[in-house]
C-alpha cells in the first residue's frame, strides 16, 4: 500500500520525482466559489524555491505553478468549482547526470536504502520521490488552503534554532523571517548564524534546525476525535517532512514539568 | 466532501474538465518493477478516442498520454517504482465558445443541474467535470492495471444491445468488437445497427446501449468482505460511468428465477 | 486488506459471525443532537428478524439491539453526541452443532469456498461472516440513518418479483408490503405466491426475488462526483448484500431503449 | 466528520465513553490464522488497568476483554479468520453521580470545552469520549497487533522523566519498569519519585511525565511514503493519546545539533 495523500475533507495527493519531468498535486475536496489563480500560489512558492542564496540548494527552478483543473471563470474571475484542483510544476533543472557517481550509493540519513528495501527499485536521481523537492507541491496546496482559511486564521513561522544556536523565546520576531536568507526569527542573530553556517559549509557538512510556528485564530473544535485530533494531524504532517524528527505543540515536552502549582 | 478517487490498494484519482487545458490521473499503490511506458497505454486510449467515426463525438483529440512520474529506467527499460504514477492528456480540441448558447441551459439527463445545485457554480463547457471525457483517464489508469494483472486475467467487452436491437447471448462474439465502428459483439448486426443509428442521428436524437463484459482467470478471493466485495466494487465502478443505470453480474436479474430445480 | 466499513461522512463498520456470541456495528460520523434510543431501531429490526413465518429461516432471535455508546441523556432524553455509536445484538439461537455435517462442504452459491481460498480458514457455522445475519446490523445502522434523514426523505420497498411471478409496475403498492409474510408489494399476489413458495419449499429448493425501492425527497446534489456519485454508492451497497446480482436505478436497463423520440 | 479509526491495512476503530455501559474496538484487517484468545490480551490490560496503586485513578475496573468475533476454533485452538475482531470491555465502576458537581464545568487542560464547542453536547461523565479510558481498548488492539508482529519486533517502554526529575539516558533500564508502581525505567529513582509524587498528590495537584519507547527488529521499509511514513504514523498515534504534547523519534530535537562533523 502506498500513501501519497494527506487530509480528509480537504485532501492533497502529491506525485513526482526530483528529476522527473514535473511534480504536482491534486487537491480534492476544496470548497467551491473560492477565488483562485496561480498568482495566489506563486508568492508562497517563491519564498520556498531553491537558488535564492548560498545557503540553500543551488538548483535553479522558477517553480512556476500551473493550475490545470478545478477553477472556472464565469465572468467574475476564476473561482474553485468543487472539483479536483490539479497543480503542476515543471522540473526545469533536472540534471540527472550529476548523480551518476552516487547512483549506487546509499546516502546516510536519507531514504535511499529504505526505498530500495521496500520496492526493490528506486529513482536515485536526487533522491527521486524522497527528495525534499516534494515539499514544493505541498506549498502550492497550502496556498489553496490559505485561500480557504481566509484571513481569520493567521500562521507565522521561522527558524528559531540553527545547530546549537537558539533564539530565546522572548526574542522571537516572526516579522524578521523573510528579511534574511536564513529565515531566522530574529534579525539580531543573522550575522552570527551566517558565519556559523558558512563554516559548516566550508567543512563540507550540514546542520539541523528547529522551526517554530504560531497559529492564531483557530476556532475551538477543529480536528476530529480521537485519531484525527488536530494535534495528531499536525504532528503527522510535520513528521512527513524530510528530516523532521520531533514535534512539540503548545508547551511540548515542557508540559512534563507543569503542575497545578504552576497556575 | 468530494470523491474523485477509486480503489483501495491500487488507487486512482482523476482530475480535469472537458474544456480545461488537460485531464489526468494519479495512480497510487501500483506495485513496483512493472514494465511501463506510454506505449502500454496508448492502444487502449486509441480505441476510446473520439473522432473515429460518424457515430461518436466529432471532437478531434489525439488523446496522447504522458507519464510524468512513478517510472524509472535504470538501464533495462522503464519500470514502475511504487511511487505515484501521474498521467496527463492535453485537451487539444477544447472549443469553449461552441458552448455559448447552452452555457445557461441545464441539459436533461446530464449532471448540469446537479453540479449547479451542489456547488453553486459549474464549468458548463462540455459538461465540465461531468463530461464523459473523464473516462479517458480511466482508460489510461486501466492500462496500468492491465500491466499489473498480466496475462492471467483476460477481459473482453462489446456492445450487445443498441436501442431495442439485441444480440442473442449465443451469438455474442467479442472478437468482432474492434472490427466495426459500433463496437458490436457480432459482425452480423453491424449493417442493420448502422442503418438504425443513422436514423436516430438524422432525427437529432440519441439512443442507449448495453455492454457485456467477460472476465476470465480471476482467482478466488479477490475483493474483500463485506463492503468491498468484488461485485460491489465493480458495480460502483460501472455506475460511476456517465449514463450507466444498471449493472448485472453473472446471472443478474435472471437469478431471481433460478431455483435448485434448475441444477 | 479487509473492508467491513461502508460510507464516508456517516460510516458504518460491522462485525460478527452468524454463530458467534454477538454481531454489531459502529456508526461513526453521526451528527450530534439527534434523539436516539433503542426504540428507534427495534421496529426496523423486528420487521427483518427471523422466525416470523414458515417462509423465512426458523432460527429464533429476538434481535434486540443495545446501544453501548454515542448517546447521552442530559435531562431531555438521549441524543447522539457525535461520538461513535456502538450497537450490539446478541446471537440467542446459535446452534453450532447443527452445522456439523456441512462443516467441510462448500455450499454452491455461497461464499464458503471464497473465504476458504482467501483466508485459509473460515467459520463454517451458518456461513460465519458471510451469513445474511450480517444484514441485521445494517438494519440497525439504517435505523440511525433514518433518524438523521428525518421525515423529508421517504423510503419504501417491497418484493415485486418472486421467481417467474412479477407484479406489474402499475400494480405495485408499497402500502401492502408489511401486511403479508412475503413482503409482496401487492395484496393480490399473496395467495398465489404463497402456494408457489410452498411448492418450492416442499421440493427442498429455494427461489430468487426482485425488490423495488422508492426513495422520495432526495435533494439535488447528494453524493459526490465522480466515484462517490449516489448511483455508484447505492449500487455498491446493494451489491454487498448476500445474493444480490443486479441493480437498476431509474429506468435501469430500460434506458438502453430510451431515445429523444420518447420525450 | 468524525474519525475514530486508526491504521490502514490493520485498522482499529474504537468506541465508548468513560461512564457508558462499555468500551470497545473493532480490529479490521488482521491477518488470518493468528492464534488469539482473550488470554493474549489480558496481561497488557492488567498492566494498564486502574486501581493498582495510590498513584493512579482509584476507579476499580477488572478491564476484562471479551472477543466477540473474528476468531474461530476449528479444533486446534482459536485463530483469527481475517474477519473483524470485536473486543469489548464492560465499565464496572461507572459512578456517574460522582461527576454531578463538575457536570457544567469545563476542566482546564481537558477536552471538555472543545467537545462542547464542536458538537453542542457532550457526555460530561468522566470526560465521556475524551477520557483516557479510551486507551484501554487501544491496549487490547495492541495486544492483537503484538500477536501479528510475533517475536521479531520487540517493544519496550517506561517513564524516564517525572516532573523535573529525569533518568539519565545511560541509566535507563526497561527491565525495571514493571517492578514499580510508577513504571519508572530505573529502580534507583523509585523512592525519590514516590516521595515527590506523594507531595504533588497532597497538594491536590498533578504532574507530567515523559515516556521512552525502544522498538527493535523493525524491518527496513515499513510504513509508506510520503504521508504514511512510519515516523508520521507513530507521531500521530502518540499525539492522539490524551495529554501528549510532544513526540521525538531517534535523535529528536537533538538532531538539530547534529552535523557531519559528529560522525
Amino acid at each position: 500500500m502506498s500513501h501519497n495523500t494527506f487530509g480528509h475533507l480537504f485532501r492533497v495527493t502529491t506525485w513526482g520525482e526530483s528529476h522527473g519531468p514535473a511534480i504536482g498535486c491534486v487537491v480534492d475536496g476544496c470548497p467551491p466559489l473560492i477565488p483562485l489563480t496561480e498568482a495566489d500560489l506563486q508568492p508562497w512558492l517563491d519564498r520556498r524555491k531553491p537558488g535564492g542564496s548560498r545557503f540553500v540548494t543551488q538548483r535553479q527552478e522558477s517553480d512556476t505553478a500551473r493550475i490545470l483543473s478545478g477553477v472556472f471563470d464565469d465572468g467574475a474571475g476564476p473561482v474553485t468549482t468543487g472539483t479536483p484542483i490539479a497543480i503542476e510544476i515543471t522540473n526545469e533543472d533536472a540534471r540527472s547526470k550529476d548523480y551518476g557517481d552516487i547512483a549506487r550509493a546509499f546516502r546516510p540519513g536519507h531514504a535511499d536504502y529504505t526505498y530500495q528495501a521496500k520496492y526493490g527499485v528506486r529513482d536515485h536521481r536526487g533522491g527521486g520521490r524522497s527528495s525534499a523537492r516534494e515539499t514544493a507541491v505541498r506549498v502550492a496546496a497550502g496556498g489553496v488552503a490559505r485561500k480557504v482559511l481566509g484571513e481569520a486564521v493567521r500562521i507565522r513561522a521561522g527558524v528559531v534554532q540553527l545547530g546549537p544556536h537558539r533564539i530565546a523565546p522572548e526574542a522571537v520576531d516572526f516579522e524578521a523571517v523573510y528579511d534574511n536568507a536564513l529565515f531566522a526569527a530574529s534579525a539580531d542573530v543573522v550575522p552570527a548564524w551566517e558565519d556559523y553556517l558558512d563554516g559548516v559549509r566550508k567543512a563540507g557538512s550540514s546542520i539541523g534546525a528547529v522551526v517554530a510556528l504560531e497559529v492564531a485564530g483557530v476556532p475551538a473544535g477543529w480536528g476530529a476525535p480521537i485519531y484525527g485530533k488536530l494535534d495528531a494531524e499536525l504532528a503527522a504532517a510535520m513528521m512527513s517532512i524530510n528530516a523532521v524528527k520531533g514535534v512539540e505543540i503548545g508547551a511540548g515536552f515542557g508540559a512534563a514539568e507543569l503542575s497545578g502549582d504552576d497556575d
